[in-house]
């Protein structure tokens, strides 16, 4: 098992990848939880997880009650956080009763988000079972829930107690999943790992057959990544921004796509026309553009809009750029790449050149 | 005017006792506010003193939006929280934008939600206009909402870049609302300070006719002995326990009484009820809840269920005391005071004897 020490200082915690699910409740004793926990999770993956990991918390002494959330980025809404709030307060929950997210990215989010707000903060604990909770939404401490007008619009920064990974839960996880995930841990490599890039382009198909060593290092390498820029800048005052790279182009097209499209797909589209208006701007050259398309390619991923049969409007997703939560006094920060391994952070782009890309 | 500090590392924050409300928006220069930003008022102050901040605001150079919240505790819900990031989202407020609540603790509070989770996390100021939003809930950075089942259950800590207090708007506030804010003022007397106690012993004329330095003087040691109490224990892991003084019983009447009493009232009973349960208990002599029952009432608030018109069921106060958030592993922890100026916080306190004091 690895352990990445996210250090925060008070809110600090461990991520520890690679333990069994059976072995959840042992290994969150000891944090000074209350006895009575919320787990809150899915109909898929109650299905194929939640008795494992209820009866682990059981064996280690906690009384569990199930929070059943259905599938689905529609659900991740201020009423469902609502419902959990009520759920809690019907079972007498209290201030050290730890909720537990079960689930992907949307179980984390929405359960982070009760958590922050459930009488103020109450204890949280991510056990994520899709590769892009454990490489992005479990690290970090974002949670949030979508408003009609934009993806998590509502939310609050609050770390977890702690975060457990058992790597052999992405067996089960559609190959759609899998490959949305590593969207992420190419973003990884983008922004500042140019040999994690480059062990990605030299071990797609040990990655993709689910090789234990192989996910076990791309696991790590991005949870390392992710808790380095964290605990640079927990709540966004500056490099942080960089972890939104391809995000800007992406929630335009998922907000587009009304969420019906995968989030790492939008990012790996969003991913190339970051890339290209780089290239465009005389900020990189060539290479990198053709780099990034070809590996999001290569990872059976979109690079462009034909994934999605059909074109969303320019005019609409500039639009949706502007009341981006990125955009400050109506100006958006575009993350760019200079290099793979480096990108830059700014306000001045070309939106022509954007326009003039997104249309062609 | 006074300044006291609530020093809090980066969120620290001053909070300015004395200058009037035409100049908040020059105070509030300097403190890095995106240009726009938005007003979060009440009908009843926004005709009293909406025009004079918002043209204080607009000659600062900001772009002022209102956002009026219809009167009263009962619109402090998650609802009404997500009317407002539905504003800012229309007017495309971004992460810099500031929210300012001018009004009561129910602006403040629900204000301060929004501010602390919409795009999680942007400035907040308040300009507090009544005696219990400066005294209280304006200091100390809890935020938060009503949840059907039980009062402020939804919520966030979230600190206010600077909080502005116009004493001479009190004279606009109705005689209940003044008594209702000098129930906490009481309360700091009691737990912490036996010469506010004194003071307000021998001062009440002169503060109830709103004499400038009398009130002044109030409002600042109210403000100093919360700041105090906050900088040791911002999250209430400890000591900021003891502001819960007189508030176990009083949410519980608050809750019985569907919020329809005014929270300095039920505050007032509490204390009164704390007292006895404290002497009961042999924690403190008998002249403990003699004095806090003759100021309490000198200051024309109720000592007892009388005044509610109606006795709220001994059974109903007690079950409602079990979801109070201060409760831990279902334990109410219990502010009693041992003398004036000095209380313990204790899970160990008489069930029976509260019982029957709140019967008799």
């Amino acid at each position: 098992m690895h352990t990445v020490d996210v250090s925060l200082g008070e809110r600090s915690y461990a991520i520890e990848i690679g333990a069994g699910l059976e072995s959840a409740g042992e290994r969150i004793q000891g944090l000074g939880l209350g006895r009575k926990l919320a787990l809150v999770t899915n109909p898929t993956v109650k299905e194929l997880y939640a008795q494992r990991v209820s009866e682990s918390l059981k064996a280690a002494g906690f009384q569990v009650m199930s929070i059943i959330v259905p599938d689905g980025e529609q659900h991740k809404t201020l009423d469902w956080a609502n419902s959990i709030y009520t759920a809690l307060l019907i079972n007498n929950f209290d201030r050290k009763s730890p909720l537990v997210a079960l689930g992907g990215g949307v179980i984390g989010d929405l359960t982070g988000f009760a958590a922050a707000t459930f009488m103020r903060g109450v204890p949280f604990v991510q056990i994520p079972t899709t590769l892009l909770a454990m490489v992005d939404s479990s690290v970090g401490g974002k949670t949030g829930v979508n408003h009609p007008m934009g993806k998590n619009m509502i939310g609050a920064f609050y770390q977890p107690k702690k975060v457990l990974m058992d790597l052999s839960v992405l067996k089960s996880l559609p190959r759609e999943e899998l490959l949305s995930g590593m969207a992420e841990v190419i973003k990884y490599g983008i922004i500042r790992d140019p040999a994690l890039f480059d062990y990605l382009e030299a071990n797609r198909e040990k990655i993709l057959s689910l090789d234990n060593d192989a996910l076990g290092f791309v696991v790590r390498r991005s949870c390392e990544i992710k808790a380095d820029v964290v605990m640079q800048d927990e709540r966004e005052a500056g490099l942080r921004a960089i972890l939104n790279f391809g995000h800007t182009v992406g929630h335009a097209i998922e907000t587009a796509e009304n969420y019906t499209l995968r989030h790492g797909y939008a990012v790996a589209i969003g991913m190339v026309y970051a890339a290209r208006l780089a290239h465009r701007m005389g900020l990189c050259d060539a290479l990198v553009p053709e780099r990034v398309e070809r590996i999001v390619s290569s990872y059976g991923l979109p690079t462009g809009f034909s994934a999605l049969g059909r074109r969303p409007s320019t005019t609409e997703l500039m639009d949706t750029m502007q009341v981006d939560k990125k955009a400050e006094s109506g100006k958006v920060k575009f993350v760019l790449p200079k290099r793979i391994g480096d990108v830059a952070v700014t306000p001045e782009w070309e939106e022509q050149a954007l326009r003039d890309l997104l249309t062609a």
